[in-house]
């Protein structure tokens, strides 16, 4: 409720801007007797690195090394919060001076001068998608858990600046350029991404979440569907516009009889529009999300602004950034899935006897 | 967590079933001093109720009569709990005990006995739509929150059965049928849920909501952004598969140039894509989002499904049953809104000195 | 938060005011299966009444009758919210008309006003005691689901107007008049209120909880202490001025050799100076608590006091009321430890594989 | 709920352990344009090192040097995440080998291991009072704040070791030797440490916190009453056994005549039996708590005990130990109101319109 703080039982609270000493968070909730060591999250922060597209990525160079403070012993978790620091190595403020009396459309920077009456300009402080890292850390770590209750969590890009693709294989797309649901779209994104750079402007796509493995009887009824803590914990990554579940926006157009999923023996269904869940409650499917992306708001070309005072100006973008979202937030949002099927797990074991 | 309350300072607390004695709520954190009388929230219930679309609705006769229990004294809200029970009248659970050893396809019946170990069959017990009455009667209480603070929010159906329309003038469509975005769309409605209703088949649809007179700041940064609030506030309406805001899915296909909303002076911004949200924290701008709304799984058609043992049989849905969720589920979407908002303004004063 | 729901996983939402048409609550969070029904509460609530007690009670007649209203099913727990409601019956406003613009000494008169700016004056509106009937109807149902676990909660009266006596027994002061410890103390503790009855005065005393059959290793580290929880629940119940757990008051005159209790083997210990707590974890051994509660604040004797403009007067508090809240407050403090005791043994599942 | 956050606006998660790299916190929810600055943390940091009683203290050397990591720019808070750490400075691991097979008297040693299977041997690990640093850096935090509002948090020390003293002019005690309530109590009271250090066994007492500057109208009703916040404060703190308010254990034994205060013009009143709070909100009188220490667990002297397997033997905790909790706690003690104070008056804002 007060923002930086996400889940009920197994809980993430973030922490740090763009432009301070790092960015980290603390995991609290999570059982004790886990074996979790500083390269079980590592792996996970290095899929956040621009290294699987760099034609999409952008110049600024971190090496993103997650240092554990607390919550693990003789290689074990110990049941006490999980604190751990990403240090910011490659800030540079000088950057963005001249932008600190400017509002960047697209961004938070006049949202939040008038949420806080003042703000961190360097590099978007808070408001920077370099707290993704503390997410991709915290999920790491849910991860963890999950792979302890055979749950593991997928994702893919499905579509980027309009080019789509589908995607048989998710729980191999973590090895292909830019997490695509299909390699064969990847010269073609990489065309457009090209294209789209000359033009000084950037892309959006569309990315698909999975989670395998996930028993049936997770969730809450009414306001705590497992449906709506997802679709939150999508929405709660910066760039996302959209999330849909199963069939989606689809459904709206189907009939009942068409979208209705027949259950069959072995608690299997003929069909997964309903993308897992059943009034809230996973149902033993698979867990099928997809969330859309807009395109990065920081562009090369000059657009109409205002200054702080409000009088009107143009601004010009500089600084390092990214020409698409993807393929670093496919890692993100594939955490913060983690993190939700994780804090459902533990509210699940109250039901059950010690 | 507990899954039944809803917010953090105005919050909604719901119980009740299908078939027991009726459902209700709790409100706690309103603030003191707010006139409010059952008639306030008997309005936004009798528009959920099936008068405004006969064709679309449900042969269930329920008057919906709210009454309010505590937390008023002499016209106004004491600050003190809020308690109101709406009771059930037309309950029939007669209709459903060949139905017990069943589960239905696209209900939670499958889903609710995987997680509880036993469910109430009567009409689906909690898992029923008969909970949104004590949404929307919430509802109806933060609404008169936020009009003391000058937001209203409003909804509008947008496509039906795939038949679209557009919606320019979204805060009269409360009085069209069907709550139409369009009127000129309600007799091809008509004509689609005819046909259907005659297949024994049901429909879905979208339905934009929007709040207005929203001021800059409110919602919190990172995990409890507004627009993550928002869609897991529309996400836990029982039939919503798929929520967006602004531009949404469309974004995923826009270039940064066209998305980003450039800044005008005076607080206002050339176009709304962002829906009134930039990195998570109101704008100023209107409130826009639509959720996608699944076929009613409840069908007169023949469904392949299993009992409680894992036996294949099949299931034909008798019981008084809707074709299409809207126009009742408009009302629900609407009062998720006010919820969701009525809090981020409480939770902004705390940033306010006394 | 919003100060009327307490728990957190089982978590009890309390509505109601004095001279409205009842008091109410809904447990949220209990475990489906559990085996309920309305005697189960109405036994606790019938230890509330005054007739233990005749002496030191009310004239105010209440049958406090609960209704359940949702969550059983078959007699069964379901997993969804449990609601209950008891009526009020006897209230008479007409008694406190004269009371409404005057602040009565010793009670949330002044203190509501200041907070709200408005106060329901019948009775003490939601400040009244009669909202402990709704923490002894949950916590009845938090008892259920601790003797499931095999744990119990008893409550006996050590002291009343300062005479004291022991309690040997505890389990079965539950019969015994004003729950004594002992009863040969009862004759002098008549004496007592006899007299002060008499001077229109009333007594405070000291109440001892304990919880029998608690496993080691509930409660949380740091904030979360099982103590603290335990503290805060008897410290909101409105009359009682004092907590201490173990040897409490007397453990900051003991030496360490004297106050730390030895273990021994198979999970016992040599002493129980600690009350049943290591560290705020559970350590297998009995909890014991005891209460400080101050005397009713309602006299008959004349008191100094200042009306709604801050004008200096005085005031004769009519009315029905208690010489003491001992005994009607032991059901309540039982009750309130049963209710932190159910939600930490559903906290500690969580760290237990399902 | 998980145990390591404390609050509900005013939000501190803490995390670290006694021999990792250090102890730390974050505050989630200080409104921006606070001033801020890591020598506002340190000068209560510092209260609570040895300094000011060496008798009591310990041998381990700390110099709790915090760095601020986020949430500050220019010198003011930004509204986002104030993240702090102090690092470990003078930890010996090796100190604690021989006693991590056996479990310490009147340590969480047992109960942590009950709880989670396995711990962090390492001078008590979560369980060591160092993280209690934590605490107090939150709680110079919550000053910060609570200056900003006219509110001030006073301790002093009433009692070690049964020797009492009175306290008129709390305000000052901070500059005293064991924060005395009174000095001329300071060479009794060193005699005493003198004796029982050569005895090898510890010392408790008494501590009492005031808050003054208190505005009416703070506080929840029923389950958020301030007093049971503070309750839950103050018995969070390791050494804690017994917490009252105002007249406390002393109120069970006056009558109602003696107890009430009286009210007087000016919103001021006769006495103050009742702390500061009525109805669990406050009156504007000043917060009056005492806390009852318990005497420190590790002692020289051998004590019986049993190891993990169960088996009964001797233990003599050696290592770097404090005779008496108290100085230390203090500066604990007042950060604890400070925090719950910050809290409640965020919340309390809620109520005014902004």
């Amino acid at each position: 409720m007060t923002g930086n703080t996400f889940g009920a039982l197994f809980r993430l609270t973030s922490f740090g801007e763009s432009h301070g000493p790092g960015v980290g968070g603390v995991v609290d909730g999570c059982p004790a007797g886990l074996e979790l060591c500083e390269a079980d999250i590592q792996k996970e922060l290095d899929l956040r690195r621009p290294g699987s597209a760099k034609l999409a990525g952008t110049a600024r160079k971190e090496s993103d090394a997650v240092r554990l403070f607390s919550g693990v012993y003789a290689g074990q978790t110990t049941g006490t919060p999980i604190a751990f620091v990403i240090a910011n190595e490659d800030q540079r403020s000088a950057d963005y001076t001249t932008l600190a009396r400017l509002f960047r459309p697209g961004h938070a920077d006049f949202s939040y001068q008038a949420k806080y009456g003042l703000r961190d300009p360097r590099g978007g402080g808070r408001a920077s998608a370099r707290e993704t890292a503390s997410r991709v850390a915290g999920g790491a770590i849910a991860q963890r858990l999950l792979a302890s209750e055979g749950i593991s969590v997928h994702a893919c890009t499905l579509e980027i600046g309009g080019i789509a693709c589908d995607c048989d294989t998710i729980a191999t797309a973590g090895s292909r350029p830019y997490f695509a649901g299909d390699e064969r779209v990847v010269p073609a994104w990489e065309e457009r991404i090209k294209n789209v750079r000359g033009l000084g402007d950037t892309l959006g796509g569309i990315v698909q979440i999975e989670a395998h493995g996930v028993p049936a009887g997770l969730g809450e009824p009414v306001f705590g569907k497992l449906d709506a803590l997802l679709a939150a914990a999508l929405m709660s990554v910066g760039a996302v516009k959209g999330v849909e579940q199963g069939a989606g926006f689809k459904a709206a157009r189907m009939l009942g009889s068409e979208h209705n999923d027949a259950l069959l023996p072995g608690g299997r269904f003929a069909s997964n529009n309903a993308g897992g869940v059943l009034g809230g409650i996973s149902s033993g499917q698979n867990i099928i999300l997809r969330a859309a992306v807009k395109p990065i708001p920081s562009i090369a070309r000059e657009q109409n602004t205002v200054d702080i005072e409000g009088n009107p100006t143009t601004i010009t973008v500089g600084g390092r950034h990214d020409i698409c979202a993807i393929p670093r937030i496919v890692p993100v949002l594939k955490a913060m899935v983690a993190l939700v099927l994780a804090d459902t797990v533990l509210q699940q074991r109250r039901m059950e006897k010690m």
